[in-house]
Order: structure tokens, then C-alpha cells, then sequence
């Protein structure tokens, strides 16, 4: 019970920061994903790539332990996305989105992968959200993304893939949207009563805020974070990494579990930030990992 | 060692939020500052108010232990603010501000008040900081706020009170404005650079983040709050409750020490917040702040 399933893009991202500026750096919310979760445990992609998709880009990922054979390739240009941030950094404003092998992508999974129990729908359109976890025969412990796009076209797909996970974890304003809660702490409740047990609800360089219906709330500030180099794939380091330490317990996963992962995926996520794209969590390791959550814990302890 | 010495505003408050509204309600930074401290340990307030003034709200101070002998009541209508909170609450747009009596005000410290060691200089013009600090024979222990008008207007002015203080308490929004930072973990020790030995950087629904030259950050997330009836007063409880705290300890405050006042300021404004004006905070007492600290505790805890 140590292996996640991940379905999300692949993609190359043009990013804008006031640090600078990086053109078709690997990016897309499975990769993040699965690089932050294979710090912990094995994981497996579904996913769609073109014919651009680099080789070396596919054996950082194996060189980890990252499973590809649910990785397709097919003729014609990965999924491509510009955006740019400014001022405080807690938005992407997005300049481009070319879905190109994207835009037919129909996940179908190895049989290898089926067996699958943890599970992690990052965002992608709802109703592929759902195919994948059609194709699941015991899922254990079953987590989702989305966006705004996905909130305000594909409601009521969405709301079914909600009503058939485990956790949500989603951006606070998406989560604000979704419930038209007037804040976070209101909103989580009400994104629990769709069938969840537990959402987190990340809040950028304000941490995060876990609930869970039975024990309630649990929220840290961020890695205190001087200089934010690209945000991009913050939220997608920390989910990788909540599964992965999860899935790494090897049991369903008890609220005292849920709270050690969100502050490993605060840890995590507080590298992904320091360079541009995946460059600076590529090359993270154990004992930088381990550095730096003991300097969190004394931030945060009282 | 436990008397400490307010100056700032006392005000009437016409306040309009998504709950409701209020019309010329007791508030002013003074005042919150003043009840809150007063969980804790002897207030003395220095401010002015105009013959309009109620001798209720008065006495309502005065019951909790309130020294005010540094109150002086002149002719004329007391300080008015009116404000609208919309959408997410976080800040408000100011309808009017009628200083009236404020105008004119130059504080003149009663003989008794200039051996206060705790010192809080809430946010007034930074001429009259300067001058109530002057006044004050062996200060041990001085804070301030201060807010966007005063960093447009006099700069200079504020920069030398900064450097006369050892801990300014600012909300997020101005200590970028202050300091140019991008982030509140840049600008904390900017701020400090400035002469402080400390900055505490109020998040509103975020929480805080307390900063020291020798011992890093402390942060926390706010109480989580679903229903926020009026915003007004929290910073002012918030630095109320920390100098509070910090004077009932009869020393020069640790790191530690500054730490636990950061929480009791958070549990404390977690009330403000609750209804209208000064409502939730006047009936406040040590068991509701004892049942909300257990809460809050277990909330931050792994």
C-alpha cells in the first residue's frame, strides 16, 4: 500500500517573476506532483506527453523511482502554459495555455496500475478526474485538485468528484469560490458536507488550514520565505509530498497523519519557491529536507 | 514594574459590515488597546475626548481598572470615524474621518504617568509619539503602530520614533509599504534594522509573525473564525493583550515571553471580532480566554 497514482498534466512552462524569466521549463501539475512524492514513496503517472517531450526530462523523473508506463506519447506538442507573476507573487497571471496533446488526452491506465491505493487527481478536467477513478478497483485513500476554470464550466462534474474523495486540497480563493464562503474557515465545512472527509486549503505564503470533520481544524503559517524566486508548483509540491508521506505509512491515514503531512508539504513546497521551475526540488534531498523542518518547528513552537 | 502607559485615540465609530452596522459606537485605538491590556495588568490612557463624550464609556473603563487621569476632556466632539468593511473583511474603506478635538491635541503627561515603564504609542501622529516618549523618565519596554498616512505623510518623523522603540507592531500591508519589501519576511528585518529589537506583523485572518534580531520568527495563524461580524479593534486588542501580558510579568520581556503574548493577542482579538464596536471584547473574561487559548493550542499543535 506504498504506491500513489497520479493523473495531471505534463507540461512546459514559460514563467515571468520579477527575478526573471525561464521559456519551456518542465513543469504541469503531475510532474511537481510526483517529484515531491517520490521523496517518500513510489508513484505512478497518467498522463499525456508530445512528441517534443524530452528524454532527460523523463529520466529525472524514473532516475527517482517515478513509474512511467502510464505516460503517453503521441504525436504533436506537449501541453504548454506562459504565465507571469507580479508584486506579491500570490498570483499567476496566465499570458498563454496551449492544451495542443492535451486537448484529447482520454486516460486510459496500465492493469498494473489499477490496483492502485492511493490516488491523486490533480487538476485536470473533472470528467477525465472521473475516468481515472472509474478505472481504480479498491482505491484506499483518494485525493483531489481543481481551479476556477474547472468551478465555474464543469460544476457539476466537479461536484461529483468531490463527493468521491477523500480529501480535497484546493487554493483558498478557489475554495472560497466553490462553497461562496466569505473565508477559508467557513468554506472548509462547507467543502467537507460534499462528501470529503478532509480539505486543505493552501493559502500561499499563509500556509495552509486542514479540516477534517470529526477533529476539527489545523493551520500553520508558510516557511518564513524572505525571497520567492517562481511559486509555480508550490500547491503541486505540497500535495506530492502529503500523499507521498502518507502512502508511505502504509495504512489509511488518521488525522494525526494528515498533520504531519501538511507541515512535510509546507517544507517541501518552501524549496519548490526558491528557484524557477523544478530545479531547485530535483535536486532536494532528505537531510536538507530534515534541516530545514527542524527550523520550522521551532517557528512555529510555542 | 506593571503599569503600562497608553496614548492614542478615543474615538466614536460608525461602522458598516456585510453583518449589519453601528452608529457612533465607543472605539479608537486607545480604547481596545486599553481593555484589552486591562486582562492583564493597570492601564493608563493618555487622549482626548470632546464634551460629548459619555461618562458610561468612561466608566466602563474605569471599572476594569483603567487609569484615566490622562484623559483630557475638552470642548468640542470627540474623535469620528466611519468606515465600510466589504467582501473578505480584510480592510476598510474610510467614509470620514472627523478628528474634531483630535486636532488640536498635545499631550501633557500627568506627573504620576512619566515613571510608566511600558510604554504603548498606538497609532497617532508620529510628532505626538515623539512627545509622549519624551515625557516618560526610564521607559524599559516601548511599542508602537502606526499606519499608510503617516508613512506617506511624515516619514521622517516616524523613522526616529521606529528608532526610539523596541518592538513596532504593523500591519502586513503597511510594513511592505514602509519598508518596500515584497513579503513581510523581507520587511520584518528591515524593520528591525530600523532600531527595534522586535516587529510583530499582524495578518488579520492570517495571524501574525513575530520577528527578533537573535532569535528569528515565531508564527502563527489566526483563531480560525467562520463568522467575522466587524474587524475594528483586532490589531488594537491584539497589542493590547501582548503589552498586557508582557507588563504583568514585572521584567523585561524574553523572547519567550513574547511568543505567549503573541498568542494570548491572538485569542483576544479572536473575540473583538465577534460582534460590533467593543461588545464581545467589554464582556471578556479569563475563563472564556482560557477555553479559547485550550482550542487554539490544539489547533497549531502536531
Amino acid at each position: 500500500m506504498s504506491q500513489i497514482l497520479v493523473v495531471g498534466s505534463l507540461a512546459y512552462d514559460s514563467i515571468q517573476t520579477p527575478s526573471g524569466k525561464v521559456d519551456k521549463t518542465l513543469g504541469g501539475s503531475a510532474n511537481y506532483f510526483s517529484l515531491a512524492a517520490s521523496l517518500f514513496s513510489k508513484v505512478r503517472v497518467v498522463g499525456v506527453v508530445g512528441s517534443d517531450y524530452n528524454s532527460e526530462d523523463k529520466k529525472m523523473l524514473s532516475d527517482r523511482g517515478v513509474d512511467l508506463a502510464g505516460l503517453e506519447e503521441v504525436k504533436g506538442e506537449t501541453f504548454h502554459w506562459a504565465g507571469r507573476y507580479e508584486g506579491d507573487l500570490n498570483e499567476a497571471k496566465t499570458l498563454a495555455t496551449h492544451l495542443n496533446v492535451f486537448a484529447n488526452f482520454n486516460p486510459q491506465l496500465p492493469e498494473a496500475y489499477k490496483s492502485s491505493e492511493f490516488v491523486f487527481l490533480a487538476n485536470i478536467d473533472p470528467d477525465l478526474q472521473t475516468s481515472v477513478l472509474n478505472q481504480i478497483k479498491t482505491p484506499v485513500f483518494v485525493g483531489m485538485d481543481t481551479m476556477n476554470y474547472w468551478i465555474q464550466s464543469k460544476l457539476d462534474s466537479l461536484k461529483k468528484v468531490i463527493g468521491r474523495v477523500n480529501i480535497v486540497l484546493i487554493n483558498e480563493g478557489e475554495a472560497k469560490q466553490l462553497t461562496g464562503a466569505g473565508n477559508a474557515v467557513a468554506a472548509a465545512p462547507q467543502i467537507c458536507s460534499m462528501g470529503p472527509e478532509a480539505v486543505i486549503i493552501k493559502r500561499g505564503e499563509y500556509g495552509f488550514l486542514l479540516y477534517n470533520k470529526d477533529h476539527g481544524f489545523f493551520g500553520l503559517p508558510a516557511m518564513p520565505t524572505a525571497e520567492v524566486i517562481d511559486p509555480t508548483g508550490a500547491g503541486d509540491s505540497f500535495a506530492g509530498t502529503v500523499f507521498g508521506y502518507l502512502a508511505s505509512l502504509k495504512r489509511r491515514p488518521h488525522f494525526l497523519d494528515l498533520k504531519m503531512a501538511c507541515v512535510k508539504g509546507t517544507i517541501v513546497s518552501s524549496f519548490t519557491i526558491q528557484d524557477f521551475g523544478m530545479k531547485k526540488l530535483k535536486a532536494l534531498d532528505q537531510a536538507q529536507l530534515q534541516e530545514r523542518l527542524a527550523q520550522f518547528e521551532k517557528i512555529v513552537s510555542r
